[in-house]
Protein backbone atom coordinates (compact mmCIF):
# COMPACT_ATOMS: atom_id res chain seq x y z
CA UNK A 1 0.00 0.00 0.00
CA UNK A 2 1.37 3.41 -0.48
CA UNK A 3 2.09 5.79 1.65
CA UNK A 4 0.31 9.33 2.64
CA UNK A 5 1.48 12.13 3.77
CA UNK A 6 -0.67 14.64 5.08
CA UNK A 7 0.48 18.39 4.08
CA UNK A 8 -0.43 21.59 4.94
CA UNK A 9 -1.82 23.25 1.59
CA UNK A 10 -3.14 26.71 1.12
CA UNK A 11 -6.17 27.33 -1.52
CA UNK A 12 -4.21 25.77 -4.08
CA UNK A 13 -3.50 22.64 -2.82
CA UNK A 14 -0.56 22.24 -4.98
CA UNK A 15 0.92 24.97 -2.77
CA UNK A 16 2.89 23.45 0.20
CA UNK A 17 4.32 25.82 2.92
CA UNK A 18 5.16 24.20 5.86
CA UNK A 19 8.51 23.86 6.45
CA UNK A 20 8.05 20.73 8.70
CA UNK A 21 6.35 19.19 5.95
CA UNK A 22 8.71 20.03 3.25
CA UNK A 23 11.31 18.50 5.52
CA UNK A 24 9.63 14.91 5.15
CA UNK A 25 8.86 15.41 1.74
CA UNK A 26 12.60 15.99 1.23
CA UNK A 27 13.15 12.77 3.50
CA UNK A 28 11.31 10.80 1.49
CA UNK A 29 12.79 11.50 -1.85
CA UNK A 30 16.02 11.47 -0.46
CA UNK A 31 15.28 7.73 0.19
CA UNK A 32 13.94 7.04 -2.63
CA UNK A 33 9.91 6.87 -1.43
CA UNK A 34 6.93 7.95 -3.05
CA UNK A 35 3.98 9.09 -1.15
CA UNK A 36 0.58 10.36 -1.92
CA UNK A 37 0.34 13.52 -1.13
CA UNK A 38 -2.98 14.53 1.32
CA UNK A 39 -3.43 18.37 1.32
CA UNK A 40 -4.72 19.30 4.86
CA UNK A 41 -5.77 22.68 6.15
CA UNK A 42 -5.11 24.27 9.76
CA UNK A 43 -8.73 23.55 10.52
CA UNK A 44 -9.23 19.75 9.41
CA UNK A 45 -8.70 18.65 12.61
CA UNK A 46 -10.71 15.82 12.31
CA UNK A 47 -8.99 14.19 9.25
CA UNK A 48 -5.95 13.78 11.26
CA UNK A 49 -7.63 12.99 14.63
CA UNK A 50 -6.74 8.98 13.83
CA UNK A 51 -3.19 10.18 14.63
CA UNK A 52 -4.18 11.01 17.65
CA UNK A 53 -2.93 14.86 17.63
CA UNK A 54 -3.89 17.84 15.64
CA UNK A 55 -0.58 18.92 13.49
CA UNK A 56 0.84 17.96 10.28
CA UNK A 57 3.41 16.11 9.01
CA UNK A 58 1.57 13.01 9.16
CA UNK A 59 2.61 10.05 7.49
CA UNK A 60 0.56 7.07 7.01
CA UNK A 61 2.74 3.84 6.65
CA UNK A 62 0.76 0.81 5.93
CA UNK A 63 -1.58 0.52 9.07
CA UNK A 64 1.45 2.20 11.03
CA UNK A 65 0.91 6.59 11.17
CA UNK A 66 3.71 8.77 12.83
CA UNK A 67 3.17 12.16 13.23
CA UNK A 68 6.32 14.99 14.09
CA UNK A 69 8.91 15.77 11.35
CA UNK A 70 11.72 14.08 13.55
CA UNK A 71 9.64 11.32 14.51
CA UNK A 72 8.84 10.75 10.96
CA UNK A 73 12.82 10.83 10.16
CA UNK A 74 14.21 8.61 12.48
CA UNK A 75 10.78 5.99 11.36
CA UNK A 76 11.97 5.98 7.81
CA UNK A 77 15.58 5.87 8.92
CA UNK A 78 14.70 2.69 11.05
CA UNK A 79 11.95 1.13 8.68
CA UNK A 80 14.01 1.35 5.53
CA UNK A 81 18.16 1.24 6.70
CA UNK A 82 18.77 -0.51 3.54
CA UNK A 83 17.90 3.10 1.91
CA UNK A 84 20.59 5.88 1.18
CA UNK A 85 20.82 7.02 5.29
CA UNK A 86 19.19 10.64 5.94
CA UNK A 87 21.46 11.45 9.10
CA UNK A 88 25.00 9.11 8.16
CA UNK A 89 25.14 7.21 11.78
CA UNK A 90 24.03 8.37 15.23
CA UNK A 91 26.45 11.20 15.59
CA UNK A 92 25.19 12.89 12.30
CA UNK A 93 21.69 12.60 13.95
CA UNK A 94 22.75 14.04 17.03
CA UNK A 95 24.31 17.09 15.12
CA UNK A 96 21.68 17.39 13.29
CA UNK A 97 19.37 18.32 16.18
CA UNK A 98 21.95 21.49 16.82
CA UNK A 99 21.20 22.44 13.36
CA UNK A 100 17.20 21.76 14.04
CA UNK A 101 17.11 23.94 17.05
CA UNK A 102 19.06 26.48 15.12
CA UNK A 103 16.95 26.40 12.40
CA UNK A 104 13.73 26.82 14.99
CA UNK A 105 15.59 29.74 17.13
CA UNK A 106 17.01 31.55 14.48
CA UNK A 107 15.69 30.93 11.01
CA UNK A 108 11.79 30.34 11.36
CA UNK A 109 12.00 33.04 14.11
CA UNK A 110 13.71 35.84 11.13
CA UNK A 111 11.42 34.26 8.30
CA UNK A 112 8.25 34.75 10.29
CA UNK A 113 9.24 38.10 10.57
CA UNK A 114 9.07 38.98 6.82
CA UNK A 115 6.77 36.87 5.55
CA UNK A 116 3.58 36.02 8.10
CA UNK A 117 0.88 38.72 6.79
CA UNK A 118 1.77 37.41 3.26
CA UNK A 119 0.75 34.11 4.26
CA UNK A 120 -2.94 35.53 5.22
CA UNK A 121 -3.33 36.03 1.51
CA UNK A 122 -2.46 32.02 0.58
CA UNK A 123 -4.27 30.25 2.74
CA UNK A 124 -7.69 28.64 2.04
CA UNK A 125 -10.46 30.83 3.06
CA UNK A 126 -11.80 29.03 5.93
CA UNK A 127 -8.34 29.16 7.40
CA UNK A 128 -8.00 32.72 7.44
CA UNK A 129 -9.88 33.75 10.77
CA UNK A 130 -8.44 30.66 12.63
CA UNK A 131 -4.30 31.34 11.62
CA UNK A 132 -4.81 35.62 12.02
CA UNK A 133 -6.28 34.89 15.69
CA UNK A 134 -3.72 32.43 16.42
CA UNK A 135 -0.61 33.97 15.63
CA UNK A 136 -1.45 36.92 16.55
CA UNK A 137 -2.69 35.85 20.16
CA UNK A 138 0.68 34.24 19.92
CA UNK A 139 2.62 37.36 18.74
CA UNK A 140 0.42 39.47 20.82
CA UNK A 141 0.44 41.79 17.83
CA UNK A 142 -1.29 42.15 14.52
CA UNK A 143 -0.04 40.37 11.88
CA UNK A 144 0.77 43.51 9.77
CA UNK A 145 2.68 45.04 13.47
CA UNK A 146 4.62 42.04 13.18
CA UNK A 147 6.00 41.99 10.16
CA UNK A 148 6.17 45.62 9.97
CA UNK A 149 10.06 47.10 8.60
CA UNK A 150 10.77 43.96 6.83
CA UNK A 151 12.72 45.94 4.38
CA UNK A 152 14.97 46.88 7.08
CA UNK A 153 14.87 43.63 9.33
CA UNK A 154 16.18 41.52 6.29
CA UNK A 155 19.39 42.85 6.69
CA UNK A 156 19.73 41.48 10.04
CA UNK A 157 18.17 38.24 9.25
CA UNK A 158 20.65 37.51 6.32
CA UNK A 159 23.52 38.08 8.92
CA UNK A 160 21.67 35.76 10.94
CA UNK A 161 22.86 33.30 8.75
CA UNK A 162 26.35 33.41 8.66
CA UNK A 163 27.15 30.00 10.42
CA UNK A 164 24.80 28.34 7.08
CA UNK A 165 26.73 31.05 4.52
CA UNK A 166 30.26 30.69 6.02
CA UNK A 167 29.52 26.38 5.96
CA UNK A 168 28.23 26.43 2.56
CA UNK A 169 31.23 28.30 1.19
CA UNK A 170 33.70 25.72 2.14
CA UNK A 171 31.01 22.21 1.24
CA UNK A 172 28.07 22.05 -1.14
CA UNK A 173 25.48 21.09 1.84
CA UNK A 174 25.46 20.76 5.53
CA UNK A 175 25.73 17.24 5.10
CA UNK A 176 29.04 17.23 2.84
CA UNK A 177 29.11 16.53 -0.39
CA UNK A 178 25.91 15.53 -0.57
CA UNK A 179 22.78 16.78 1.20
CA UNK A 180 20.92 15.03 4.45
CA UNK A 181 18.54 15.74 6.55
CA UNK A 182 20.14 18.11 7.70
CA UNK A 183 20.49 20.19 4.75
CA UNK A 184 16.83 19.47 4.50
CA UNK A 185 15.34 20.91 8.16
CA UNK A 186 17.31 24.38 7.44
CA UNK A 187 15.75 24.38 3.47
CA UNK A 188 11.98 23.82 5.03
CA UNK A 189 12.36 27.01 5.73
CA UNK A 190 13.46 28.99 2.75
CA UNK A 191 10.27 26.44 1.18
CA UNK A 192 7.93 28.12 3.51
CA UNK A 193 8.79 31.57 2.74
CA UNK A 194 8.90 30.50 -1.04
CA UNK A 195 5.48 29.20 -0.67
CA UNK A 196 3.33 32.22 1.03
CA UNK A 197 5.52 34.98 0.19
CA UNK A 198 7.16 36.93 -3.18
CA UNK A 199 9.65 38.88 -0.24
CA UNK A 200 13.57 38.49 -1.36
CA UNK A 201 15.09 37.23 1.31
CA UNK A 202 18.68 36.57 0.11
CA UNK A 203 20.63 38.78 -1.58
CA UNK A 204 22.02 37.64 -5.70
CA UNK A 205 25.59 36.15 -4.89
CA UNK A 206 24.81 34.48 -1.55
CA UNK A 207 26.04 30.73 -1.23
CA UNK A 208 22.93 30.16 0.71
CA UNK A 209 20.96 30.86 -2.20
CA UNK A 210 22.97 28.94 -4.51
CA UNK A 211 22.58 26.46 -1.74
CA UNK A 212 18.69 26.66 -2.32
CA UNK A 213 18.98 26.34 -5.69
CA UNK A 214 20.48 23.09 -5.78
CA UNK A 215 18.78 21.70 -3.56
CA UNK A 216 15.04 23.47 -5.42
CA UNK A 217 16.49 21.11 -8.14
CA UNK A 218 17.15 18.00 -6.15
CA UNK A 219 15.14 14.86 -6.95
CA UNK A 220 14.10 15.91 -10.17
CA UNK A 221 12.94 19.37 -8.70
CA UNK A 222 9.97 18.43 -6.49
CA UNK A 223 10.61 21.67 -4.44
CA UNK A 224 11.14 23.75 -7.85
CA UNK A 225 7.96 22.00 -8.88
CA UNK A 226 5.51 23.10 -6.35
CA UNK A 227 3.82 26.20 -6.06
CA UNK A 228 5.56 29.02 -5.06
CA UNK A 229 6.67 32.57 -5.66
CA UNK A 230 9.88 33.06 -7.57
CA UNK A 231 12.98 33.19 -5.39
CA UNK B 1 58.82 10.23 20.33
CA UNK B 2 55.85 11.84 22.47
CA UNK B 3 53.93 14.39 20.83
CA UNK B 4 54.14 18.40 21.39
CA UNK B 5 51.52 21.04 21.54
CA UNK B 6 51.84 24.18 21.43
CA UNK B 7 49.41 26.35 23.54
CA UNK B 8 48.65 29.48 24.16
CA UNK B 9 49.71 30.83 27.80
CA UNK B 10 49.06 33.89 30.47
CA UNK B 11 51.84 34.76 32.57
CA UNK B 12 51.14 31.15 34.21
CA UNK B 13 51.82 29.15 32.22
CA UNK B 14 49.04 26.61 33.15
CA UNK B 15 46.66 29.25 32.52
CA UNK B 16 45.78 28.14 28.63
CA UNK B 17 43.06 30.41 27.19
CA UNK B 18 42.83 29.53 23.78
CA UNK B 19 39.51 28.22 22.41
CA UNK B 20 40.49 26.77 19.34
CA UNK B 21 44.00 25.11 21.58
CA UNK B 22 41.20 23.59 23.92
CA UNK B 23 39.79 21.65 20.94
CA UNK B 24 42.73 20.12 20.54
CA UNK B 25 43.38 19.35 23.71
CA UNK B 26 40.15 17.42 24.40
CA UNK B 27 40.66 15.98 21.14
CA UNK B 28 43.52 14.61 21.95
CA UNK B 29 42.36 13.18 25.42
CA UNK B 30 39.12 12.09 23.11
CA UNK B 31 41.85 9.40 21.80
CA UNK B 32 43.20 8.57 24.33
CA UNK B 33 46.69 10.25 23.08
CA UNK B 34 48.90 12.16 25.25
CA UNK B 35 50.92 15.22 24.10
CA UNK B 36 53.54 17.72 25.87
CA UNK B 37 52.43 20.61 26.66
CA UNK B 38 54.74 23.78 25.22
CA UNK B 39 53.73 27.08 26.54
CA UNK B 40 53.69 29.73 24.14
CA UNK B 41 52.86 33.67 24.03
CA UNK B 42 51.46 36.02 21.41
CA UNK B 43 54.62 37.56 20.76
CA UNK B 44 56.89 34.34 20.31
CA UNK B 45 56.40 33.96 16.58
CA UNK B 46 59.83 32.50 16.35
CA UNK B 47 59.24 29.19 18.52
CA UNK B 48 56.72 27.94 16.02
CA UNK B 49 58.25 29.35 12.75
CA UNK B 50 58.73 25.81 11.75
CA UNK B 51 55.21 25.27 11.21
CA UNK B 52 55.17 27.90 8.58
CA UNK B 53 53.21 30.50 10.33
CA UNK B 54 52.28 31.99 13.68
CA UNK B 55 49.17 30.88 15.47
CA UNK B 56 49.05 27.99 18.05
CA UNK B 57 47.78 25.20 18.08
CA UNK B 58 50.60 23.45 16.31
CA UNK B 59 50.72 19.65 16.81
CA UNK B 60 53.92 17.89 16.43
CA UNK B 61 54.10 14.35 15.94
CA UNK B 62 57.19 12.42 15.42
CA UNK B 63 58.66 14.65 12.17
CA UNK B 64 55.42 15.82 11.45
CA UNK B 65 54.00 19.57 12.58
CA UNK B 66 50.28 20.39 11.52
CA UNK B 67 48.91 23.52 12.56
CA UNK B 68 44.65 25.16 12.73
CA UNK B 69 42.80 23.06 14.60
CA UNK B 70 40.38 21.83 12.55
CA UNK B 71 43.24 20.16 10.30
CA UNK B 72 44.86 19.08 13.79
CA UNK B 73 41.61 17.24 14.43
CA UNK B 74 41.49 15.66 10.73
CA UNK B 75 45.07 14.39 10.99
CA UNK B 76 44.32 12.82 14.34
CA UNK B 77 40.84 11.39 12.76
CA UNK B 78 43.27 9.94 9.77
CA UNK B 79 46.24 9.39 11.55
CA UNK B 80 44.85 7.28 14.65
CA UNK B 81 41.09 5.40 13.34
CA UNK B 82 41.30 2.81 15.52
CA UNK B 83 40.54 5.01 18.68
CA UNK B 84 37.53 6.35 19.17
CA UNK B 85 36.10 8.76 16.22
CA UNK B 86 36.11 12.45 16.47
CA UNK B 87 33.59 12.65 14.12
CA UNK B 88 31.33 9.43 13.92
CA UNK B 89 32.03 9.22 10.05
CA UNK B 90 31.57 11.93 7.12
CA UNK B 91 28.04 13.40 8.33
CA UNK B 92 28.92 14.45 11.54
CA UNK B 93 32.75 15.78 10.24
CA UNK B 94 29.96 17.78 7.81
CA UNK B 95 27.49 19.01 10.50
CA UNK B 96 30.73 19.70 12.86
CA UNK B 97 31.54 22.16 10.52
CA UNK B 98 28.07 24.41 10.38
CA UNK B 99 28.14 23.99 14.83
CA UNK B 100 32.34 25.71 14.35
CA UNK B 101 31.25 28.76 12.46
CA UNK B 102 28.14 29.06 14.86
CA UNK B 103 30.78 28.62 17.48
CA UNK B 104 32.79 31.40 15.72
CA UNK B 105 30.14 33.72 14.49
CA UNK B 106 27.75 33.33 18.01
CA UNK B 107 29.55 32.23 20.82
CA UNK B 108 32.95 33.64 20.26
CA UNK B 109 31.91 36.78 19.05
CA UNK B 110 29.69 36.86 22.30
CA UNK B 111 32.08 36.09 24.22
CA UNK B 112 35.00 38.52 23.45
CA UNK B 113 32.72 41.65 24.43
CA UNK B 114 32.26 39.90 28.14
CA UNK B 115 35.96 39.35 28.69
CA UNK B 116 38.39 40.82 26.52
CA UNK B 117 39.84 43.58 28.86
CA UNK B 118 40.06 40.91 31.63
CA UNK B 119 42.49 39.23 29.41
CA UNK B 120 44.99 41.98 29.47
CA UNK B 121 45.38 40.97 33.16
CA UNK B 122 46.22 37.50 32.69
CA UNK B 123 48.96 37.62 29.75
CA UNK B 124 52.47 37.87 29.92
CA UNK B 125 53.21 40.39 30.72
CA UNK B 126 55.57 41.11 27.13
CA UNK B 127 52.18 40.38 24.99
CA UNK B 128 49.95 43.20 26.54
CA UNK B 129 50.92 45.52 24.01
CA UNK B 130 50.86 43.07 21.00
CA UNK B 131 47.21 42.21 22.32
CA UNK B 132 46.27 45.79 23.08
CA UNK B 133 47.14 47.45 20.40
CA UNK B 134 46.50 44.11 17.35
CA UNK B 135 42.87 43.97 19.07
CA UNK B 136 42.60 47.30 19.41
CA UNK B 137 43.16 48.22 15.45
CA UNK B 138 40.81 44.88 14.90
CA UNK B 139 37.84 46.01 17.07
CA UNK B 140 38.00 50.12 16.37
CA UNK B 141 37.95 50.96 19.89
CA UNK B 142 39.93 50.11 23.20
CA UNK B 143 39.20 47.33 24.89
CA UNK B 144 37.79 48.79 28.18
CA UNK B 145 35.53 50.22 25.38
CA UNK B 146 34.64 47.30 23.58
CA UNK B 147 33.80 45.14 26.79
CA UNK B 148 31.56 48.02 28.28
CA UNK B 149 27.88 47.28 29.47
CA UNK B 150 28.34 43.46 29.32
CA UNK B 151 25.98 42.88 32.76
CA UNK B 152 23.31 44.46 30.12
CA UNK B 153 24.88 42.34 27.04
CA UNK B 154 24.99 39.05 28.61
CA UNK B 155 21.48 38.74 28.41
CA UNK B 156 21.76 38.46 25.00
CA UNK B 157 24.42 36.08 25.03
CA UNK B 158 22.81 33.93 27.10
CA UNK B 159 19.86 33.99 24.36
CA UNK B 160 22.05 33.37 21.00
CA UNK B 161 22.55 29.95 22.71
CA UNK B 162 19.48 28.94 22.54
CA UNK B 163 20.05 26.26 19.80
CA UNK B 164 22.86 24.62 22.08
CA UNK B 165 20.39 24.47 24.98
CA UNK B 166 17.49 23.36 23.27
CA UNK B 167 19.96 20.53 22.42
CA UNK B 168 21.18 19.84 25.40
CA UNK B 169 17.90 19.60 27.15
CA UNK B 170 16.92 16.88 24.96
CA UNK B 171 19.95 14.98 24.57
CA UNK B 172 23.99 15.12 27.02
CA UNK B 173 25.99 16.18 24.20
CA UNK B 174 25.64 17.39 20.86
CA UNK B 175 27.54 14.54 19.79
CA UNK B 176 24.64 12.27 21.35
CA UNK B 177 25.15 10.17 24.59
CA UNK B 178 28.74 10.67 24.76
CA UNK B 179 30.66 14.25 23.85
CA UNK B 180 32.58 14.12 20.22
CA UNK B 181 34.68 17.03 18.62
CA UNK B 182 31.15 18.99 18.23
CA UNK B 183 31.19 19.17 21.83
CA UNK B 184 34.87 20.37 22.08
CA UNK B 185 34.33 23.19 19.81
CA UNK B 186 32.00 24.88 21.14
CA UNK B 187 33.30 23.72 25.08
CA UNK B 188 36.43 25.42 23.70
CA UNK B 189 35.13 28.97 23.60
CA UNK B 190 33.83 28.98 27.93
CA UNK B 191 37.03 27.16 28.51
CA UNK B 192 38.29 30.69 27.13
CA UNK B 193 36.40 32.56 29.09
CA UNK B 194 37.05 30.69 32.23
CA UNK B 195 40.84 30.75 31.63
CA UNK B 196 40.81 34.88 31.46
CA UNK B 197 37.99 36.56 33.22
CA UNK B 198 36.19 36.02 36.43
CA UNK B 199 32.86 37.43 34.61
CA UNK B 200 29.72 34.80 35.30
CA UNK B 201 28.65 34.04 31.88
CA UNK B 202 25.88 31.11 32.20
CA UNK B 203 23.08 31.26 34.75
CA UNK B 204 22.66 28.67 37.65
CA UNK B 205 20.15 25.94 36.15
CA UNK B 206 21.05 26.31 32.34
CA UNK B 207 21.47 23.07 30.79
CA UNK B 208 24.45 24.71 28.70
CA UNK B 209 26.20 24.76 32.34
CA UNK B 210 25.35 21.50 33.28
CA UNK B 211 27.23 20.61 29.87
CA UNK B 212 29.85 22.57 30.79
CA UNK B 213 30.13 20.95 34.09
CA UNK B 214 30.60 17.79 32.22
CA UNK B 215 33.33 18.67 29.96
CA UNK B 216 35.03 19.76 32.84
CA UNK B 217 35.06 16.92 34.66
CA UNK B 218 35.93 14.57 31.32
CA UNK B 219 38.91 12.93 30.69
CA UNK B 220 40.30 12.76 34.58
CA UNK B 221 39.33 16.42 34.57
CA UNK B 222 41.97 17.43 32.40
CA UNK B 223 39.93 21.07 31.84
CA UNK B 224 39.00 21.34 35.67
CA UNK B 225 42.49 21.24 36.54
CA UNK B 226 43.62 24.15 34.30
CA UNK B 227 44.02 27.74 35.99
CA UNK B 228 40.99 29.35 35.28
CA UNK B 229 38.58 31.53 37.19
CA UNK B 230 35.54 29.78 39.25
CA UNK B 231 33.13 29.30 36.85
Amino acid sequence: MAMQLYELAGSDPNRRFSPYCWRVRMALAHKGLTAEAVPWRFTEKDKIAFSGQGLVPVLVDGGKSVFDSAAIADYLEATYPDRPSLFGGPAGRAEQSFIANWTVAVVHAGIARLIVADLLEILDAKDRDYFRKSREARFGMTLEEFQRGREERVVGFRESLAPLRLTLEKQAYLGGAAPNYADYTVFGAFMWARGVSPFKLLADGDPVAAWRGRLLDAFDGIAAKATGFPV
